[in-house]
């Protein structure tokens, strides 16, 4: 995964391609990949479990970010729907409930963290709140001026804690994105995915892409740094999400942990019963 | 799945042998359907998730029991693995937490329930309320009596509100336990599934199996059936929780819902945009 650094206060979003693959040209490789550290994977998120019942504190925390259709629910469905899903916590954040608002922004986050040994997804996350919120004026600019460094502050604590952090912005064109709902409206099998509201947000195309321009810059940082993922070919976008992932579990080497009961004396135990 | 009917009032969890396969004698025609099925069971559990998106309120509900080491881990993983994750929802049932003791036996159990769409399955359940706490006296002879029916009516009022529950007992025998106990002593890499603890519980065996013959005929009824799934051979366990899931998923027969919306509209709007 050489080709995807995090994001740096110099990136420029608009200066990267969405039909671009960076680090991998060949679709059957990708696919090959994708089928064979799948089980990598899962092993790795074994370990992790196996380690926090015996006291370890250690997760992982996926963040999904991206304009409709990018591929979000394939990326779940593919790259975590290989792993045991009793080592997975995925959690879509929708609009947020009356009691949500009542909170502050982060409050329905927390809520959601993973648990030491598994994986978190969230699909859609805290960066609502500084995206659309942006974008449609939900809350006053010195409000989300406010919030990069609230984030910041959040995240260096849940990874202070035990979470390695790995954000991922999924970038495709609008172009991509009219072919795809024009998809979603053409195939009956497909009309439950399409809303209208998906329209409304896409009339404000350039303001997203601003507001994902200056979140992404101000929130990446060395305990949670962004990747921006090419999307406009999702066998790619799944490709480089899953390399970033066993990165991510790679460098935590989750070990089997030693027993704390003695072995012996339970196997005496356990022949006499 | 003929091979395997619901428990009913005369049923004898003592008289069903736990090596037995019925309905099904091939490992690897078994194997053979467990992979094509998986794919089966995901495109319905889709249809139901999309039903639910134009309101509807169906999901299914699949509640796990067994003594420990019999399987319920591999069930999960072998079974419920193959859905999409983001229309599955695991619970694992620890014991209780100070707060949920607080509260009546339910508590916990109504917070879990699946959303509509979406298969919730229980690893363990509030049958413990009547299994441990009847075994280890941890509550009142006539407490613990009293929780059949309360169970029965809760369930009821659970299949009323649209969810389709099936309830399955993995059933081993003390012989395949100790083996299996006895593989997690043996190997380093599984110490940690193993917890003093087990032992503890091996050792009141008849009288965890006298609590699941009450439980499961006192509270197999039509809205909430009990299945007790002989489960000495994990391939069998896993085929046959998976054709009694594929059963109730079919007799749903989800269906692509019919846009809310108006799609030519919507694609006139899209296509100028």
């Amino acid at each position: 995964m050489d080709a995807l650094t995090p994001v740096d206060a110099g990136f420029v979003l608009a200066d990267l391609d969405p039909g671009s693959t960076p680090g991998m040209s060949d679709k059957k490789h990708a696919a090959r990949d994708l089928d064979s550290r799948r089980a990598t994977l899962d092993k790795l998120q074994e370990r992790l479990f196996a380690e926090s019942r015996f006291g370890g504190t250690r997760s992982v925390l996926l963040v999904l970010q991206a304009m409709d259709t990018a591929g979000k629910g394939g990326i779940v469905r593919h790259v975590v729907g290989g792993i045991d899903p009793q080592g997975v916590h995925i959690h879509a954040f929708k609009a947020p409930t009356d009691e949500e608002k009542a909170h502050d922004f982060l409050w329905r986050i927390r809520k959601q963290l993973p648990q030491p040994g598994s994986i978190g997804v969230f699909d859609r996350s805290h960066y609502e709140d500084v995206l659309i919120h942006r974008v449609r004026g939900f809350s006053p600019p010195e409000v989300i001026e406010e919030r990069y460094g609230i984030i910041n502050n959040f995240e260096a604590e849940v990874a202070a804690s035990g979470t390695t952090i790995v954000k991922v912005m999924l970038h495709i064109s609008k172009d991509e994105q009219k072919k795809r709902l024009l998809e979603r409206l053409d195939r009956p099998d497909k009309h439950w995915k399409f809303n209208p509201g998906d329209i409304d947000e896409r009339l404000l195309w350039e303001k997203y892409q601003e507001a994902y321009q200056i979140a992404i810059t101000r929130t990446s940082t060395t305990d949670a740094p962004w990747f921006v993922v090419p999307a406009n070919h999702k066998w790619y976008a799944r490709w480089a999400v899953q390399g970033l992932l066993l990165d991510a579990m790679t460098r935590l080497d989750p070990q089997w942990p030693a027993a704390d009961y003695d072995v012996d004396a339970e196997r005496a135990r356990l022949l006499a019963s």
